[in-house]
């Protein structure tokens, strides 16, 4: 089954916005076997839309179209669109009040230009919008599927999920599928497709195995299709099972959840608690943890400690460390962590000093040195990164890479 | 002038990546007038890339491609591009030494399939890349203009801004652009558009004025084209002038630099200290703040304080506070504020507490009530905010609320 992901508007083209939905519908679409082959952004002219939809409809089964059709947007739009299936619009009052309740929540008056969200195309099945203001459409047209959301990723998000997702299960229903992921660490990509090698070229054709790498992990995706799905999940599980004996320790979970969840969840259960002591990193180790709901279950909080008072003042970091070695310094790293440990009452404190850049380097500690130290139950581990990307992948990288050390030493720690 | 961007690679199609490389371009592009019409992501099947280019090419001046020519990538994807332009490719020894010498610095030896990075488009005129090890590409073909660059963000940029810009202004030399910034606070989009509608009714064709709104935020880009250099900056300074009296106070910079790094400097400049006491925002209003190069000339640091131990035990809440109005609640919030500001030594500090979601909201404070407090030379003023978004964007509103609260009471402490 084809996909293809089309976004209206000039948002996208002019960069004033990150077009984070086509990735997410990427991975939605993936799931259910459908396979996007194209994503087109185009400006909201009507030659460029009835090109691009007449384009899209030669080559894909699903049409999902993203943005453009807005009350602020250009009338052109919707009337290309219109155009484009040989249809008119209609007023759906069921949409119409809805609209208007939600201004009546926030006590605002309806602008006039928002009568117009009840206007739907005339031939298509509405996806009721729970999450904002403009309605998704359903058209079925000439044996293609075509689906139109809004642009706003959290209500497109919650419009796919509820209302999209579960008629296309429903729309291509012969072939089922069954997913089993593996989050892996400390492995590369090309070192575990070596390991695995051979049980790859083992599997049959209704198996596919993808890697999606992120720094310092893998996560592998069993796709596993066919009729009968009791049958499916048996293969699933049985070749799940055999890669992970292959791969060992550096499996870290069987769920399609972040490492940062895998970590808190482990954190968790084990009733180990967590700090950060964070200079060059300046928040981003707190930040990930805490993007997580539930982090509060072990997270108890972190010192930013950006100036060399407040790695003294705040994690009691000793003058004669810094001076003597420095603040990016091995010693500075370990008196960090060890401070949040102790000050903040936890298990477990990870720490970072270093020079993200541009500027603050030197011949002898050039940008992108990062000492990284992970304090534990029994003992400090530490290590010296040279990463030789810009600011902000320096700031990444230490992160990806001080929540790897944390990983490692609760593990060794556990006896795993 | 017309653009068409094509990434070729699965990478995005899957989902595996968000294409940031794209808004980028975008927004380059703009600036040299060059607008772009498309962005096309496809699969990299011959069949599709030679659609795909083909395309471009009937409708753009400038084709952009990136991604799908490093080493890993299929050499489907090389081959296709030699036979879209009838070429072949060939050695460049020049390219093969700057890898071979990357591979040297960090003391790697060189995988076989990096032999083939030296081999570029025969009818291609190099860009070198100092970045990475794949080289640019710059084929002028049928009157239009391809340029090849490989996808990694960090390579891309650095070889648009230093081989590819200066090489477009000079071949698009006789329409000249002069650009002028100004960045809005406190005003919505809409109301700002009210504000100046007939400035903006009275510019001649020649001149553009761009809306990029953010939260709590909009930038207007003034863009003027023309023949004469110095005749365009004289109206640039006079419509920008206009503007910037007619919108007065909320006018926070002319310079085309974000809002955070605007603070930055201010407080820098007026030799002021920021620290942070974060609960909900969890170390994300420090991130955003550290992650402005030179960030540390003017911030000191932070407390993550994410349980109440630590809102007590480093940042001197009253337990009877907590107690009696719990953690999100002014009263926390300004005790916060006041101990950051008192522990870390500094002239400002901003807190955050409250309920980000999915979990922990109650019918008195629902997911999404977050409490603000800023904390100045003089006074403290604080802020209920009640977001409706995932506990993402509920971090993110909050986090640009806090910086707009810090930035509203430092100009009225400023006295302007």
């Amino acid at each position: 089954m084809k996909a293809e992901i089309i976004t209206i508007g000039d948002e996208i083209l002019l960069g004033q916005i990150v077009d984070t939905n086509s990735a997410w519908l990427g991975q939605q679409l993936f799931d259910l076997q459908i396979h996007v082959q194209q994503i087109t952004s185009i400006t909201d002219s009507e030659s460029h839309i009835l090109q691009a939809l007449t384009a899209a409809q030669s080559r894909a089964d699903v049409i999902i179209c993203t943005g453009g059709l807005g009350p602020t947007k250009d009338d052109v739009t919707k009337a290309t669109v219109a155009k484009f299936f040989n249809t008119t619009f209609v007023h759906n009052e069921e949409v119409m009040v809805h609209v208007k309740q939600i201004f009546e929540r926030f006590n605002r008056t309806m602008p006039a230009m928002n009568y117009g969200q009840a206007d739907v195309l005339a031939n298509a099945e509405v996806l009721f919008n729970d999450w904002g203001t403009a309605p998704g459409m359903w058209v079925e047209h000439e044996g293609k599927v075509f689906i139109f959301l809004p642009g706003v990723p959290f209500e497109m998000k919650n419009l796919m999920t509820h209302r999209v997702i579960p008629k296309l299960k429903n729309f291509y229903s012969e072939e089922k599928l069954v997913l089993r992921y593996i989050l892996t660490v400390g492995i590369g990509e090309s070192h575990l497709a070596e390991m695995i090698a051979d049980i790859e070229d083992s599997f049959p054709d209704q198996v596919h195995l993808a890697y999606l790498p992120k720094i310092g992990m893998v996560r592998l995706r069993l796709t596993v299709s066919g009729k009968d799905v009791e049958q499916l999940n048996l293969l699933a599980d049985e070749l799940q099972e055999q890669l992970i004996e292959r791969i060992g320790k550096a499996v870290v979970s069987t769920e399609d959840i972040s490492f940062e969840e895998v970590l808190i969840k482990s954190f968790v259960a084990d009733n180990c608690a967590l700090a950060t002591a964070e200079s060059c990193t300046g928040g981003n180790i707190a930040r990930v943890i805490t993007e997580v709901a539930g982090a509060s279950e072990m997270f108890e909080g972190g010192i930013v400690s950006y100036s060399n008072q407040v790695k003294v003042s705040q994690l009691g970091v000793s003058e004669s460390t810094l001076e003597a070695f420095g603040a990016v310094s091995e010693e500075t790293a370990v008196e960090m962590a060890k401070g949040a440990k102790e000050r903040l009452g936890t298990s477990y404190a990870v720490a970072t000093t270093g020079i993200a850049g541009p500027g603050g380097g030197s011949q002898e500690k050039p940008v992108g040195t990062v000492w990284i130290a992970v304090a534990g139950k029994q003992e400090v581990q530490t290590k010296l990164f040279r990463f030789h990307g810009d600011r902000q992948i320096n700031i990444e990288r230490a992160t990806a890479q001080a929540l790897l050390m944390l990983w490692n030493l609760y593990r060794q720690e556990k006896g795993d």
